[in-house]
């Protein structure tokens, strides 16, 4: 029921192997940006990739020290009074150094990651990266040095009093993500059957 | 199809309104902080709270340029070729001017903001805020000066080599914020019926 920071390995990775997108803090001259990406895992380096014209990301490479946030949320706490609603919710704060990748065989690992975060499976199946597409793509290594998580759950916390309001209704409403059914891209051919990765996932659901 | 970029205010408030997490990213020296935490909007104030003890919340008031980030993710595309997967997304990325409430009328008005954010109608029905607990809250006041919104939508954007090949399943899976039913918190009394507010949320479903 409490709401609780989480130190360990298994919470931190385990909030951000379920997310889709994080957000990139930096600071840049005295405005600080966040950026929504996407990303992938490898141990504890997390990698980001976008076109070399991406601005955010290459000033996010040359700042020391980042912040990167992948946040969760699993329900609505309804309490009696204003003050104690809530969200439910996982979330971790990791912090590192940021730096640009330049060789070839480490920016395949990062692209092939954000991709197998997207969908675990998928870069079996698909054509994989060219070296030119690699030159093309500006990829970040973000080193997580210190991280923490943090998470939400169960109904209102409330004092004694507002526990004896009898006209409210109090509790939770839970949030999920659900996957709809895929749509097949029609540009090419669309005979290709469903992998049983896709179905398993889409069955599996979203943690 | 195209990813794009929106500046209008319907736009921009649209997606504001239909997140219930915001990140919220400062500078504090020459770190970078990315913070989740729930937000209300009034026009183009958004208001965010927390405890006296919330030092994050404090340092961001303190600094003159933040941003506001809020991201929704809608769909997982699939391309043929690992380098062109993505997801569909809406976000916003806000710049302003951050600053501590003072005044108990606006630290009402926000804390009433961001309840109503969660649940549109819900602080016509609850115990509303004492100036005890405005007093013990602190109400963060974040004012957009500039903001922008950002809109994927659509399958796998491919060169046509790649949409030529047969054997890999390519398109989108769409995902979606679904809410779960409501459970009544029984530390108190559990008579109160659900409000019509809360069934028509449910119902309505999350943009």
């Amino acid at each position: 029921m409490a709401e609780r920071g989480r130190y360990d390995r298994a919470s931190v990775f385990g909030i951000l192997d379920d997310g889709f997108l994080c957000h990139l803090g930096f600071a840049s001259s005295a405005q600080a940006i966040v950026v929504p990406t996407v990303y992938g895992r490898v141990d504890e380096i997390i990698y980001l990739h976008g076109a070399p014209a991406n601005h955010a990301l290459r000033r996010a490479a040359q700042n020391e020290r980042v912040c990167l946030t992948v946040s969760l949320v699993d329900g609505l706490v309804l309490a009696r009074s204003a003050f104690h609603h809530a969200v439910n919710y996982r979330s971790v704060m990791a912090f590192g150094v940021a730096s640009e990748v330049s060789g070839l065989a480490e920016k395949r690992r990062g692209a092939l990651a954000i991709v197998d975060h997207l969908l675990p499976g998928r870069t079996d199946d698909v054509r994989p990266p060219t070296d030119a597409e690699l030159r093309a793509t500006r990829v970040i290594r973000f080193e997580i040095t210190e991280a923490s998580a943090k998470v939400r759950s169960g109904g209102p916390r409330e004092s004694p009093e507002d526990l004896r309001l009898e006209n409210i209704w109090a509790g939770e409403i839970p949030l999920k993500m659900e996957l709809g059914v895929p749509v097949v891209d029609d540009q090419g051919p669309v005979h290709a059957r469903l992998p049983a990765y896709v179905s398993a996932f889409t069955e599996r659901g979203i943690p």
